[in-house]
C-alpha cells in the first residue's frame, strides 16, 4: 500500500515515556529520525540504540513566560543552565533589554533563538515603556511592532500590562491587541467586571496571580493560569490547590524572572513540577503542565508530548517525584554535547548608556515634615507608603532604617530622581544597580551621599552593573550586555551574586536586597515608587512631592 | 480608573451554568451585549432579564465532523433540526455535494453559513474524487482549493481519506495538506507505524476508530478523537469507555452521515451527550467533549464556554442527564424567532446530473461460474467477498438473497456497472437512490431488471431521488438539490423516509437497506464494492471480473 520509512538514526529503548495526551507512563521504544519522533512501539530499525534502562522519558519541559534577561545571564548562558534541567523551549517576552535597547533587543533574541540549542519563542513586548510615564530607549508602537509579527520564532504579543489602557480601549494598545492570534495578559488582583472586560478584549492568559479565589475565577472566565515561581514571586504553592485533571490543560508553569542563582540551586521547570508534586499534585498533572498544557496554549503542536511528528526534545529522570534530570535531548541529541556559543552581538553594545554621574547637591533632599517614604513589602515586590515625620537632616536614619533612595536615568543625564526607604536594613554601606524594572536606570540606595554617589559611579563605568560598597571595600558584578546582562558563565555569576550578598549581608541589608531594589521604579505596581521624577503614587498614577504638602489629607 | 461598560442587552438569572474550563455547575448570572457574553457573576445592568428558573445553561454544542448533505436534508432545514437541540455549531466537510457540484457545492455551504443562524464551518474537501478511480464533477486539486482558505468560514483541510496518498508523499496530497493549519484525518483500522507516518504528515484528527484499542492508540499518539454516533456507524458506545478527565479535552462528538429521521427521532449532538451519560461517561466530560473540546480542537477561541468575549451561544436543559433541550440561543437570540431560510441557488440546481436510463442490455450479466458477490455486514458499512458458484440465469436468487446491483454514472452517461449483492433482503421490487458515496451516481439493486431500470428511471426524472418500486407501487423521495437533498421541510422528509422504509420492509428487505445501498459504490472501504466500471476489490484497488477466472486461485 505504501512504502514509508521504517529506519530510523537512533532508537531509544526500556525507557518508561510519559504521556501527556493521556496521563499515562508507557513502557514502548521509540524512533528518531532527522530530529523528530517518527513512531512510538515497535517496528522500527535504527543505525543506533539508546537503552534508557527503565528511566523516565518526559517530553522537553517549557517555560511559558520568562524574561531571560532577568536571570542576568545571556541567552547562551541561559540555555546552557535551564537545558541541563530539562528545559529545551521557553517563551520569552524580551521587555527588559526592548525597554533599554527598543527593537535591536528584539532581534538579539530572535537571533539567540537561531544560534541556540533551546528554542526561545518571542512574544512581542507590548508595553515599551510600561507607562507613558517611563523612560525607555524609544518607544515601541503597534506600528514599530508590525513587521515582526511574521518573524521566525516570533509567537504572539506579550504581557499587556497596560489594563487600564485595554479597559479604555486606547487606540495604541487595541492595535497591539490586533497584531496576533496569540496574546498574554497581566492582570494582578483584576477580578469581577474589569477581569470581563480584560479578558472579553482579548487576552487569554495570566501570569501574576497571587491569591487562590483569583486564580479560580481567571479559570472560570477561560483565562490560561500560568502558575508562577521566581525568585521574587512564589505563587505555586498558593495556587497548585487548583489545578485537577479536568483544567490541567489550562494551566501552565512559568518562572517570569528567576536569577542565576536560584537557576543554578534550585533548577528551572524541573524545580516547578517537583515541588508541586511535594504540595500533593498528581505527577502526571504537574508533567502535562510543564510540557503538552503550555505547548497547546502556545498552538505549538510540534513539540510537548513524545509523539510521532513532533520535535525530539526529552529528558531522562531517574525518580518521578525527584524531577532528577539526568540527560537531556534536543531534537534526538544529547545537549551535553551541543555548543552553547552565541554569534557576538555588537548591537547589545551600542545600547544607549547616557547615565551620568549625579553630584552631591544633584541628590540632596532638603525640607522638613511628613515624608512619604516607600516601605518594603517583605516576600513581595508591592511596597505601602509609610508617612514619617522627619527632617532631610536625619536621613540616612539607620535606627529606623530610612534611607536615601537615588534613580538616575541612563537615558537621559539630567533625570535624576530622589526618595527615601525604609526596610532595606543597611547599616553602612551602599548598592546600586541597572536591573531596575522596566526602564532599568541606575537605582542606588545607602547611608551616606558619598556611597551612593560611588556605587552609581561604578555601574556608570562598566556600563551596566550590580555593585555594593562599603568604605573602601567594593563587590561589582559587571552587566555588560546592555546593562542586564553578565557576559561571564552562569557559574561564575553565582558566584559573583553570593559575594554581593555576602557583602550586603555583613553591612546589614535584608536577604537579597538588590532583589527588591530592582522593582523600586516599577511604576505599575502599586503603591509607591521612585522614578528619575521623583516619587510616584502608583494609584493616583502621578509623581507627588517627597513632603506631603500642608494642605493635603492625609 | 477606566469607564468600561457595565450595561448589558440581557441579564440571564438563576441558571446554573456549566463550566468547561473546570467541569464545574456555577450558580451566576450572566450578560449578553451585541451578541457576546460580557461578563458571567453581578455587577451587570440589563436592559431586559431573562429567568432562567433553575435551570442548567451549556454552552452551544458543536458537532465536530458533519456532512451535512447526508441528512437528506438542505442546510436551512439542517439547521432548523439540528439548533432545536442544542447545536450552534457544526464542523461541515461538503465533500458529497463537491463531487456532484464542484466548487458550486462549496460556495453554497459557506453561503448557507452567512445566511442562516446555525454556524456552518466549512473544511475544504481534500479527496474529491475519493479516490482517483472515482467519477466525479471536477477534480479539485490543491490548487483549485488554495482560493478557499481565505474565505469566511472556512477553517481547514477536511478528512484526508487517501491514507496511500499521505503515505507515499503524493505530491498533490502533500500540497494540499499544506494548505491550512488544521487539519482532519480519516484512519480506519490505521495503526502502528502507518499510524505513526499518517499523523507525522499532519493529520490530526480521526472520527473512523471502531475498535477501542484503535482508539485508545490514537490518542496516545496525538490525535483528536472524534467519537461518531451516525445512521450508519455507532462508534460511541465502543469508544466511550476511553474518556477521561485527562484526556477530555482531546475527545470530541461527530454525527459523520446522519439521516434526518434520526434527526428527528433521536437528536443530534444532545443524543450522544445523552447516550454517553447512559454509558457511564461522567456528565460534566460529556458536555465538555460536545463544546468546548471542540472549539479548541479548531481553534475557535470565540465559543465553545459561556465566558467574557465568547459568542452567547447557549442552550438551556430541565435535566442534566436527560438533556432535554428547552430553549436555545444564537448570540443571545432565542433561535424559536429566528428565521432559516436561505436565499435561493440557482448553483445547486445547475449541478451536472447527465444519468441515462439503461437499457436492459445494458444492465445483462451473462456467463456462470464462481461470482464475486457484495456480501453486505449487518451493522456495519464494510463488505466481504462472497465467492457463490452461479449462472446469470440464477439471478434474482430471492432464496440465496442474491440480487443485481447496478450503478449508473450521472457524469458520464454510458458508465454503467453490474454486479451482484448478498443480504439486502428483498423479495419483489427494486430500489434505486442518487445518494451513493462519494461519487453520488445512481445506485440501484432489485428481484427484476425491469424493476431496477423502472426505480432508475424515476430517480433520472427527478434529477435525483430515493425510490422504492413493486410492481405498479412507488414510493420516492425526490432529492431535487443536487440529487442529493430535499427541498422539503424535514418533517416532511423524515415522512417521506418512513413510506420509504415500509415499502423496502414490505418487500422483505433488511432495515434501512438504502443506508447499505449508499456506501456499495464507496471505493475507500474494505473489501468489495461496485462502480461503474464493475466490480471493484478495495485491497487490490482495482478492478475484477465478476466471474472469478479460471487461472486465479480463490
Amino acid at each position: 500500500m505504501s512504502n514509508w520509512n521504517e529506519s530510523a538514526d537512533i532508537i531509544f529503548k526500556n525507557g518508561v515515556i510519559f504521556n501527556p495526551f493521556t496521563c499515562e507512563w508507557q513502557d514502548e521504544p521509540f524512533a528518531v529520525r532527522n530530529g523528530k519522533i517518527i513512531g512510538v512501539g515497535s517496528g522500527y530499525r535504527g543505525k543506533k540504540e539508546i537503552d534508557l534502562r527503565s528511566k523516565y522519558v518526559l517530553p522537553g519541559f517549557i517555560d511559558a513566560h520568562v524574561h531571560i534577561e532577568s536571570s542576568l545571564l545571556t541567552p547562551h548562558e541561559y540555555a546552557r543552565v535551564v537545558m541541563k534541567h530539562g528545559t529545551t523551549s521557553v517563551i520569552a517576552d524580551p521587555h527588559e533589554i526592548a525597554n533599554v535597547c527598543g527593537t535591536a533587543g528584539i532581534d538579539y533574541m530572535i537571533q539567540a533563538n537561531q544560534d541556540l540549542p533551546l528554542d526561545i519563542l518571542v512574544m512581542l513586548p507590548s508595553c515599551v515603556p510600561a507607562t507613558p510615564i517611563d523612560e525607555c530607549a524609544n518607544t515601541l508602537t503597534a506600528e514599530i511592532l508590525h513587521p515582526y509579527i511574521s518573524r521566525e520564532g516570533v509567537i504572539g504579543l506579550g504581557e499587556m500590562m497596560n489594563v487600564p489602557g485595554v479597559l479604555e480601549r486606547n487606540p495604541d494598545v487595541m492595535q497591539k491587541i490586533s497584531l496576533t492570534e496569540i496574546k498574554d495578559g497581566h492582570a494582578p488582583f483584576i477580578t469581577g467586571t474589569m477581569l470581563d472586560q480584560y479578558i472579553a478584549s482579548g487576552m487569554q492568559s495570566d501570569h501574576e496571580t497571587t491569591v487562590i479565589a483569583e486564580g479560580k475565577e481567571k479559570l472560570q472566565k477561560g483565562m490560561y493560569l500560568f502558575i508562577r515561581e521566581g525568585s521574587t514571586e512564589r505563587n505555586l504553592n498558593t495556587l497548585i490547590p487548583l489545578v485537577t485533571a479536568c483544567n490541567s490543560s489550562r494551566c501552565c508553569f512559568c518562572t517570569d524572572d528567576r536569577h542565576a542563582d536560584m537557576l543554578v540551586t534550585t533548577g528551572h521547570i524541573d524545580d516547578c513540577i517537583r515541588k508541586a508534586i511535594g504540595q500533593g499534585c498528581e505527577p502526571e498533572l504537574a508533567y502535562k503542565m510543564a510540557t503538552l498544557s503550555a505547548a497547546e496554549r502556545f498552538r505549538l503542536s510540534d513539540r510537548g508530548a513524545i509523539s510521532p511528528g513532533r520535535i525530539a526534545d526529552f529528558c531522562v529522570v531517574d525518580d518521578i517525584n525527584e524531577c532528577n534530570v539526568r540527560t537531556v535531548y534536543k531534537k534526538g541529541i544529547d545537549i551535553s554535547t551541543s555548543d552553547f556559543t552565541s554569534a557576538p552581538s555588537s548591537l547589545i553594545r551600542e545600547c544607549p548608556f547616557n547615565a551620568k554621574i549625579p553630584t552631591p547637591s544633584e541628590i540632596r533632599i532638603s525640607g522638613e515634615g511628613i515624608a512619604r517614604v516607600i516601605k518594603i513589602q517583605e516576600g513581595q515586590i508591592g511596597t505601602v507608603t509609610g508617612y514619617i515625620p522627619l527632617s532631610s537632616e536625619d536621613i540616612p536614619d539607620t535606627k529606623r532604617d530610612i534611607l536615601k533612595i537615588v534613580v538616575a536615568s541612563r537615558y537621559y543625564p539630567k533625570h535624576i530622581g530622589v526618595g527615601l526607604i525604609q526596610g532595606l536594613g543597611l547599616k553602612r554601606g551602599a548598592l546600586a544597580s541597572s536591573v531596575s524594572h522596566d526602564s532599568h536606570n541606575i537605582i542606588a540606595a545607602g547611608t551616606s551621599d558619598e556611597e551612593i554617589i560611588a556605587s552609581i559611579a561604578s555601574v556608570v563605568k562598566h556600563r551596566g552593573a550590580m555593585v555594593a560598597c562599603s568604605g573602601n571595600d567594593e563587590v561589582i558584578l559587571p552587566l555588560s550586555f546592555a546593562g542586564l546582562m553578565s557576559e561571564l558563565s552562569f557559574e561564575k555569576v553565582h558566584e559573583a551574586l553570593k559575594g554581593l550578598h555576602n557583602m550586603t549581608s555583613s553591612c546589614g541589608a535584608i536577604h537579597d536586597p538588590f532583589m527588591y531594589l530592582s522593582f523600586m521604579a516599577l511604576s505599575v505596581i502599586p503603591e509607591i515608587r521612585i522614578t528619575t521624577k521623583g516619587i510616584f503614587d502608583v494609584n493616583k498614577f502621578s509623581h507627588v512631592p517627597l513632603f506631603v504638602e500642608k494642605t493635603e489629607s492625609e
